[in-house]
């Protein structure tokens, strides 16, 4: 089943949502249009096609080379060619300078399209931001250009075997060489696209921990390793193997092996133990992006499951044969589908909006971006994983069947609530940093923003539950913040949803397909949200009660 | 990660919730404990060790014949000659004659061992029901001894590629040959077990409709198929091909085709026209068997996350290293997980126990166990895909690792909504049937049989709320009816769910760990279903707003 970039929604959700029009130095309808029609003809004609292959045929390791499958270098020589890699990047560094959320409406597509081919260009993103906002100008003067315009990939080097959610533990060594060059030593696993064959050139961002550094986060600090050196001598980096994994199959997930011999050359980005500060730059951006990735694998799995539903006939309705799509139950898995989506395009379109206004120098705007990123980041994913399921459930038997292609969308969505910050490490930072900040009026001004603005009754209520249990949240200990913060996540995050699709609703604009979709949101899923309110207050005690060992 | 069976939960269960010491002619304690031991050992002996050939090497098919990975003909043997077939057949057939909740327990851990495995004795299980209830005393005579002992493995051919949910379209045929025999021929899809290796002859229970039939469901009788003729000849059936499917892949589901010569011989189970009450006999038992699988999975899933989040230590609490099922939020998954497998094994058993009293005239159990069927069915299906979720999620980034063993529960997992009627056909059975049995007295029974016993405001409020949810489903049209089914059926489930815990929790040898799953699952799960009443109650024009069409 060929995909349908969702344009008209990207529009609405940039017009009304974002206020794409009232951003400062931001495009205006015309170029709006013509990004939007390009990304849907990117994903639609080169991402989408290979979608299939990707999955079945996968990436391949042999001795240290991973070989991507047929077509794939093809696809990615248009990419670069049609300048997508430099959407949002600067212009100082050969980039178009963008709106982050102009950016977001072609990484939904690429997503949808093919997440494992996607996860390419969306790595080098973060690597763009980090390298622009630390780097020395030697390395925004050797580097950037090219992993701007696409032609050198770059990946993120952070988790190692013992040092996963807790990245301070890694114990990846830099020293340093004299020169203004360090040799790094370490291995580093679960790298997206730490090898590949669509460029000859990648460039590693590493962490990695100086000579007498302190432990912990605070000794950390970030390196620039190419993989060929400017010479176009080989760095010492050696991709060990690939993982077999559940989904993404495009994407090679790699150890790596920094080292092996006399240490691979690399340069500071950022001062020496800044690495955390240069580390959250890459993971603001990268935990939107995922995020993304939930709403691109939900808007896919809705386009099969209708298209699925309209084609397949079984039962009677008024005593004739009709589309499955038809029958109620049917009906309200499509609408739930749809509707989640929508809610989780709103949510993401909204972070990135903010985001973009944070560049432009808006406090206000900064401090809601970063309320939102764990909103975004978990809730964008479970929703992903939550419409790949229901796809399946639509397609009933057909579903189960690998061929019909419904499947794969969870299985490729299953990674998003893992990577970037595990969905409950979002929640942790929810309920442990973005409740607190400034005063905690960044959180409040939140939700006074959806009641001043809703006019239903259903999302008051929802805003209302969500301000009692942030009440008790901040009044409570810290294991008790922590044992509520999934179910308060969930719900804050359908509040902003429902929120944002509403205003989306009353907007000019808007189509009937929209309407229905809210209409459908506010209704069920809204309320639904309501009952998450006793788990997040219900403190830590109760999971206490016995041993984890118990539990067995 | 080794299988251990949960035989003390098995044990609290079958004695808090069946009252399986109260059943008329019932297994006496030290029975009860022998079968229980004597399944655990054979699961984690037998099924277990295979569960990982299942899914990589899986069922092959080659020319018609399909071969099943190594090691499971024999692990087929020691099943038989352990006698755990004919455990709740009757002793005029060869059976044990012990309770259908006995043969639950058996289920419950063959299914959390290898699911894929497992579906072969579950298949026959259903037909030797049809059989023993309908076929004649010659199939009696002549069939049920070997299905019974596990020598001739059954399977049910209901499903063709018109004919899913709306298994009334089917089109394969049944000629009368005039000696009592009859040609079948057509082709059946999804048929589990169709094909295997496992023993010489197969047992086919066929759907088919015979000439002159009425169309629908009224035109159809069953039919028993053999692989092999009475005299070791080949009967006209043929395995053309196995699905590639998401998971289950050691148990292979064939494309069966009957009749490509002269057409298959097949004699009458029951009487002509009369193939309807005979698939509910096999539907119903396997109906509750699918629920199983839903328990077993959950339990398996459970076992295997705690058991990583004890030995994986990532961050600190009190400033030292810990694993990480000391961190809350990990905590809370586990308990989910733990809380939500108890529910649903209560939630079935105590649904087998009801059919095992049905079996012993009681009548009121047997509308009971009508009520209880659907929510057993899909409730405990969800509740197996929502924990193997879960237990990926605890493993961080090696649940994506095939290797790791989590990512396969949620692949097996995920057949479980969609088969033996899908989840949606569920929740339209209970508002469309079971809602209206006995005048509404017997859906309204369970509802105060909660109240009565109960002694906890939240599980008294999901009780109101299921109330006033079925008062207004019933006052609504058909339509509205069905487009608030599922969500009714999940709230109704989680309230029965509660109340057997609860019970559970509160007899004598319920230990901490029962303790504390319940008190998670009153706090935080019963509270959330409260929010699902707004959907059940919403009504079906929010659904046909826009035609299905604009969804997509």
């Amino acid at each position: 089943m060929s995909f349908i970039a969702p344009v008209s929604d990207q529009r609405l959700t940039l017009n009304a949502v974002v206020g794409i029009g009232e951003l400062e130095g931001g495009p205006d309808a015309e170029m709006v249009d013509a990004v939007l029609e390009g990304a849907a003809a990117l994903a639609e004609g080169e991402f989408a096609p290979l979608a299939s292959i990707g999955d079945t045929v996968g990436a391949r390791w042999d001795n240290g080379r991973v070989t991507m499958p047929a077509g794939f270098k093809a696809a990615w020589q248009s990419f670069v060619e049609g300048g997508w890699m430099t959407l949002a990047a600067h212009e100082e560094h050969g980039g178009q300078g963008l709106p982050h959320s102009m950016s977001a409406a072609l990484m939904d597509n690429l997503n949808a399209a093919n997440l494992g081919f996607a996860l390419c260009p969306m790595l080098s993103m973060g690597a763009i931001e980090a390298i622009a906002q630390h780097g020395s100008d030697e390395l925004k003067r050797d580097y950037l250009p090219k992993i701007v315009s696409g032609e050198w990939p770059a990946t993120m080097n952070l988790t190692e075997p013992a040092a996963g959610s807790d990245v301070g533990a890694l114990k990846t060594k830099a020293e340093a060489v004299g020169d203004g060059s360090w040799r790094i030593k370490g291995t580093k696993i679960f790298i997206t696209y730490g090898e590949h064959d669509l460029s000859d050139q990648i460039i590693h961002l590493v962490l990695a921990r100086t000579a007498g550094a302190p432990e912990g986060t605070r000794g950390i600090s970030l390196f620039l390793v190419p993989k060929l050196m400017p010479d176009g001598s080989a760095n010492d980096v050696r991709c060990v193997s690939i993982e077999h994994k559940l989904g993404i199959h495009a994407s090679p997930t790699c150890v790596m092996s920094y080292g092996d011999h006399e240490g691979a050359i690399g340069w500071l980005v950022g001062p020496e133990l800044g690495g955390m500060a240069a580390m959250f730059t890459m993971m603001n951006n990268a935990r939107l992006n995922v995020g993304l990735q939930g709403v691109g694998i939900a808007e896919r799995a809705t386009q099969r499951a209708v298209a699925y539903a309209l084609e397949r006939k079984q039962g009677l309705r008024n005593r004739l044969p009709v589309p499955i799509a038809e029958h109620p139950d049917v009906r309200r898995m499509l609408l739930r589908m749809r509707a989640l989506t929508m809610g989780a395009r709103a949510l993401l379109y909204y972070a990135f909006g903010q985001v973009d206004r944070a560049a432009r120098g808006d406090g206000a705007a900064a401090l809601r971006a970063e309320v939102l990123t764990p909103l975004a980041k978990a809730w964008g994913t479970d929703v992903g994983c939550e419409v790949a399921s229901l796809g399946i459930q639509v397609h009933g038997g057909m579903g189960y069947i690998e061929e019909t292609g419904a499947a794969q969308h969870l299985r490729d969505a299953r990674i998003a609530p893992i990577y970037e910050g595990t969905n409950g490490i979002q929640a942790a930072d929810l309920v442990g940093r973005k409740l607190g900040l400034d005063g905690g009026l960044a959180f409040d001004g939140l939700i006074a923003d959806v009641r001043d603005e809703t006019r239903d009754a259903r999302l008051v209520a929802l805003a209302d539950a969500v301000e009692v249990a942030a009440t008790t949240l901040r009044e409570s200990a810290p294991d008790d913040r922590l044992a509520g913060s999934y179910p308060f996540l969930t719900m804050t995050s359908v509040m902003v949803a429902g929120w944002l699709v509403e205003r989306m609703a009353r907007s000019e604009g808007a189509d009937a397909r929209t309407k229905a979709a809210t209409d459908f949101f506010v209704a069920t899923i809204v309320p639904e949200a309501l009952g998450l309110g006793a788990a997040a207050e219900a403190g830590a005690a109760l999971l206490y009660e016995v041993p984890a060992e118990a539990l067995a």
